[in-house]
């Protein structure tokens, strides 16, 4: 037996999200059922998280083990032509029998994709949260500073939700512009479900001038998701990198 | 009567091109339906020039006559909640009443995409051409100077395909790299039948060096298709602009 670690990338589109689910289409299922043929046994993998329904990802990571001999470096070419084409391995490395895809990462950088256009984006619809608002971008990235640091982001964390830690740490958060896309890069020890969607909203409502950005001070403190801003679709979202 | 120039913008991913055809979902027919709504009569629009089957559109041109009066500063905004997402009127303007959106046009620019990526692509797959090969980008943008002037393009036009006058002007024809993507940029006076995209494949293939950039001059002495590059697919091409 032997463990690999695979970096994938996915256009969510068209998924229930990463995780199994019966009947569905996920990415978890057509993985599993293109490692499984490849390898000729039942192979499960193990992600470095779920991501929800149509959420990308640019370098998701997950495991798996086989007993089966493989060259590491060719195997995405080959397995590439045997999966969908909205599926892709970028690498595949052996790891260590006790690494573990979800327990060992470190940090993850999520991406949140905004694109400023007065008029509907026809080509970007699919791969971007489209605003047609201007944005005061100066004070959304003053509001960034106030997300950074270890904080109870219960009010970030989709409304109902039943968790006992909504304890993170945020290492990261900055925005890039360029032209009219907007590129929310969040980098933190792991995320409550929905979190970065609301931060994207968030800051886009600052920007609108619906908050101020020392608001978030008190959005954090309130700890209830009905003082933040809106949570953003999931097409804008990539999940970016996994460190470990 | 008045006459309004509409430019409009689509993902030509799930049409069968721009003009109109019995039964199937065209970009002409959905503009046509939902004009026709809108100003409760036939309306006909003429474009500057069809798109093939999954050709997208940055700034296609179109106008259309109607007696009936509306504020055309807004119109984008209202018709863009009535058209399918993948169509959306970027600005319209009342022309003179002979205009003609094809018979003027004057220049018209191509934009054709490439994604330099040694990895299947799932989130560029629905907008490039994936070249999983090493280009020589010097080659191809000295290969670029050949094509440049008025010459008998027959060569560079779908084989087969009858057509008495094969002589058009290339303006210019750059090619802009950032980062893995680059982008071919072509103005013409006029196009022939994939002839952007056999323009795009037969540079890719002096980038691989199954061509040198001089050869393009016997390529196009040829005026046999034989003798030219691939003609790439269509998912990468954008009708960039048109010029009155």
């Amino acid at each position: 037996m032997a463990r690999y670690k695979l970096t994938i990338c996915y256009d969510g589109g068209r998924y229930y999200g990463f995780q199994r689910q019966n009947g569905l289409p996920t990415v978890q299922a057509e993985l599993e059922r293109v490692l499984s043929t490849r390898f000729q046994e039942n192979i499960i993998v193990q992600p470095s998280g779920r991501t929800d329904a149509g959420v990308h990802a640019l370098n998701q990571v997950v495991h798996f083990d086989t007993e089966k001999q493989f060259d590491t470096s060719s195997f995405g070419y080959s397995i590439n032509t045997m999966l969908p084409k909205d599926i892709a391995v970028n690498s595949c490395e052996r790891v260590s029998d006790d690494f573990h895809a979800r327990f060992d990462a470190k940090k993850k950088t999520y991406l949140y994709k905004v694109c400023l256009s007065k008029i509907h984006s026809p080509l970007k619809r699919l791969y971007y949260h489209i605003c047609f608002y201007d944005l005061d971008i100066e004070k959304m990235k003053k509001a960034c500073q106030f997300f950074i640091g270890e904080h109870d982001f219960r009010a970030f964390m989709l409304a109902d939700e039943e968790k006992e830690n909504t304890i993170r740490t945020i290492y990261d958060l900055h925005i890039d512009c360029e032209g009219e896309d907007l590129f929310i890069y969040v980098t933190g020890n792991g995320f409550l479900h929905n979190m970065v969607r609301i931060i994207a909203g968030t800051l886009i409502d600052v920007g609108r001038g619906r908050f101020a950005p020392e608001d978030i001070i008190q959005m954090i403190d309130s700890k209830r998701h009905v003082m933040t801003g809106k949570t953003l679709e999931a097409c804008g979202l990539y999940l970016y990198s996994v460190e470990y």
